[in-house]
């Protein structure tokens, strides 16, 4: 029951994950790439790492045959992305990983994006791909929005504690573990390596950060209520990971129980004993995520750490995953990859 | 008017720092180096990269004749500072590194040491060595103890908020990034380049960082009553500079005021104008702090952003400068060395 | 058809990436896994990224029941391993990948290693697990010795070349870059991140290091004459790779045909169009070996240029496709994984 | 006797690096710095590790006023140079950081940068700046050409070997490991964090690379016939330092000698002992050279490793020693700043 799948934007970090997967996955065939910019090149040579498997060339969008295609991932730029999918066949089956289809409000759209959306239409029938909170959408969508990296890692760690009512709404303070790959393949001087490397700093500080249209839909949705959480990510020196440590008030073990409960049959969710925190490191290259809890010495607050992979859960594993779902699949199948380590 | 000085604990890291300054420094001279388990090698072979320098070779403490010696760095570890301080000659003017003379009340130092300190006589008699607080102490001390690196780093930033009474004093998280030549020289896995590159994680979150001790002491002086601040680490795969990112309650331009104000002639304290944040990759290898703030969209939040080099001025550094004034030297002789970026 | 395997010395870096390959796996189920020092640990605890698999916890060897087990993967340290495989059942299939069973001369053995060989009978038995160049004696082979990643490295650029005839045998120069992972997970000074991260120095050099022995053994063997290369590792601050570029005499389109014709079949090898070198970046996480070939602008010379990850190729992936020869299963099995980048 | 230096180009690597190293510097005092692109803004925003120091404000290089500047440092792009320097006063003393008057033969140049030189008379006048090797020309220069980083770590490995007649000179095989930052700040996809660290890869092999002009040049003419290296460079996930790994036939004692008396009184090249290599680490951020030689076992074989930091004695630190000589100061001042480690 081989599926055909087409990958538009195969030639940024995101494409190339999506190949990485989908390599061994059992159940999908990739039969065309897109990558407009690099159009007419082998995928070896965008990515000399994929040279081992037998890839269709790259083409321009315009060139795909879609009526073989079951479905197609979209890894375009944002803005991009709902230009391109507004002129895909109507019924073909589609998971978009930029941040075009996130927000269900066009106002919200246009107040972090900066424009009115295009496809407004194709907005309304778009389901927000956090898997785990919206399996039963995904399963019917026609359309599936893959969460921001940063919006997946917190939405993670914070979600279940709002819905339990397990902590102060109005306290919530995420600082997050940015690794580089999540800004792209764009050529920008502090993205070197000779800028880079050797050490941190925040950015998007301040409540800037767009990520934050999508934990206030998504947290206010789960609370019933307005939730505006405080939020600074952080630019690291490694390639793969988003550490979010989560500052809350509330009780530390009612918090851990929370946790532990709303993933316990999760198959890519791992909820670390009581005190014991996450670390990147144990999850790159991988579908997982990893949460601890920890209470502090003040009454009534905790700490919670989630750890997962930028590229893999947080954007082309989660799209599997979504897909899988979409084409009556076993959702973890291709996505049972053990993290790379040292 | 050249000093001589000796520094105990030259083969860690700290050791090796404090000979790194000293090299270009104008005014003292290294008469005498220790190193108990290296004792007779030449530092040339423990550290190459101070081949080029003419140095006493390293050797036992006991051996050391301290009738010369104007002031002695110690560089100790942690417990064995207390003893051998208390074994030099009263009259020699020490710096101390270690954590040993930091907290003022033993019944402080017993509950985040774990064990009663072993010089109490000597410990009344430190001065707590941030420089900028504690100048005019600092110039007639005859001990003075050096700050943890990260708690002068949090310090930096929100000492001069509580002074000025621009923060809410029950509501401050403290999140820092560390670079591993904090932790020493010391031989765990979790230090390994294969273990630590590549991510990050939490370490003694919830309160149990023995930093904690110095926050609590000098906060609550600071303020004129108990002050807690919740503060969680990170190991960071970078080896010099700490950032810490500072969530307060306050309005986003006094807390800058306050910052700017108190730091205006201080020599290697730099507030960035508002709204720019710093970067540990601007003051790696030398003794400045760069600190920015910024508002938050959530009314009366600001963040303050300080970065520092752990080596430099969370510690070596710091204890040059400290040394200087003990010493009537010019405060920044030989401390003005420029960061090395890229 | 699933076989049962065992892992003795689970504790370090190629027991953890045979975990990690077998995770996917179709054909191996671990039944058991052996790490002294950590005896009665859950793999959990000692290498977290591992904690979504429902693995045996870590017991002594001697606890372990090898009745039902059809092959032992030997993960131990030199000369841990002779004694060790020395005690197992004679009938047990075993895959060693420490240095015991390498070299086929007791002598040779003792020259590089130091001391006599304590299980000289096994020694005569141990088939040299370089898959590409003994595929059949593997298949058959009852005890199978892994190479050095070193060696395996070298041997892949070099071996077909002295084969086919098409360079001078006594000017051979491999100069190696080398990943710290090969360092295992030993505490030394010198492989923390930070003194390792960084930069990078030379090390045994002057043909002192061990796996010399291989290349003499092999080349000579290969060659039917004494062959012996210069070869110099660096250290190199990542963690997973070996990058050889080796300098030949010989005609430069010939060397690469004569490596293009002997890998063609190779399901692993992968040599890239004329003039293009490989990047140890393009197989981390895989099985998979990249060689590249450029002419010099000084007539008659030639650089190959060969990379794989040391763990996987060039240590537990390749012990893993010697096992699936070994028990009849597919060579590739489990081994298709892409690798990771970035 | 202070004297006035201008540096055009100061928003590149080399010139940052030029401005640190000035700011400790007791005789010079930075009274322009041009950067084209970046004109009008201040050297804290293009470069924040600047930020202490009281520098002037970019300008371009035609509102320079060069009648009270002693000596400019021109560390511009290759090609630029040539034609900027031709507009320069002709009495004005300029150091000239780019590869424009490193040939001395017209023909030559045109062949290793693809077109013919646009300031031939200049190239006739211009003395090549490795200083150990031209002081004396140097000294009395107007215009002095720095030498390319590759071409000076090569060169203080072999040059001296040349002259004593102790190696083979058709027999030199050179392969260099080189920190990120001599490919300055360039926006390259191979450049950005995400691909360049966790590996290596070798880049202008073949013999293609510009800096074998420099190292045919030199070593002819110490050799007083031609002599070719054989030399490949790879790109290094660290930022300082390249490290030269030397392959010569010689009597490995006859070599080190040779390194050893040539430097003996040479205030920045250090040769260590026998048998002991070179590290990056140990140089990096300072104009020091580390040199270190042992044998091979096969017999009549060298293996020589030099290691300094490629922008600051393959570079800006070399512009400095030789500025000194040419206004007259002394020759180390400003450059005696230690390494920074780790």
């Amino acid at each position: 029951m081989s599926k055909n799948v087409a990958i538009l934007g195969a030639s940024g970090y995101t494409g190339a994950e999506l190949v990485r997967l989908i390599a061994t996955h059992p159940d999908l065939r990739i039969t065309a790439l897109s990558g407009d910019r690099k159009a007419g090149m082998a995928m070896a040579e965008v990515f000399p790492f994929l040279a081992h498997l037998d890839l269709p060339v790259l083409t321009k969008i315009e060139e795909i045959d879609f009526s073989t295609v079951d479905l197609a991932f979209c890894a375009l730029p944002h803005a991009t992305s709902q230009a391109v999918i507004a002129d895909l066949p109507r019924d073909l089956k589609v998971v978009d990983l930029s941040a075009d289809f996130r927000l269900r409000d066009p106002a919200e759209y246009e107040k972090w994006y900066g424009k009115p959306h295009a496809a407004v239409e194709l907005q309304k029938e778009a389901v927000y791909g956090l898997t785990e909170f919206y399996r039963d959408d995904i399963r019917t969508a026609r359309l599936c929005a893959g969460t921001g990296c940063n919006a997946a890692t917190g939405q993670y760690a914070i979600r279940p504690l709002i819905e339990a009512g397990v902590i102060d709404l109005d306290e919530i303070v995420l600082d997050l573990k940015n690794g580089v790959s999540g800004a792209g393949r764009s050529l920008k001087e502090n993205l070197l390596h000779a800028e880079l490397s050797g050490g941190t700093h925040a950015y998007s500080a301040g409540g800037t950060h767009r990520h934050l249209g999508e934990f206030d839909q998504e947290f206010s949705k789960a609370a019933g209520r307005p939730v505006m959480v405080q939020f600074t990510p952080h630019l690291m020196p490694f390639n793969r990971g988003i550490l979010a440590t989560v500052y809350v008030r509330g009780e530390p073990q009612a918090i851990w129980r929370a946790l532990a409960d709303r993933y316990r049959d999760e198959p890519f969710l791992h909820v670390l004993p009581f005190g014991q925190l996450a670390s990147t490191r144990s999850v790159a290259g991988s579908n997982f995520v990893h949460l601890g809890v920890t209470g502090d010495r003040i009454p009534g607050r905790a700490i919670v750490v989630a750890a997962l992979d930028n590229l893999t859960k947080g954007s082309s594993g989660q799209a599997i995953q979504n897909a899988n779902l979409m084409l009556g699949l076993k959702e973890t199948a291709g996505l049972m990859l053990a993290p790379v380590f040292p």
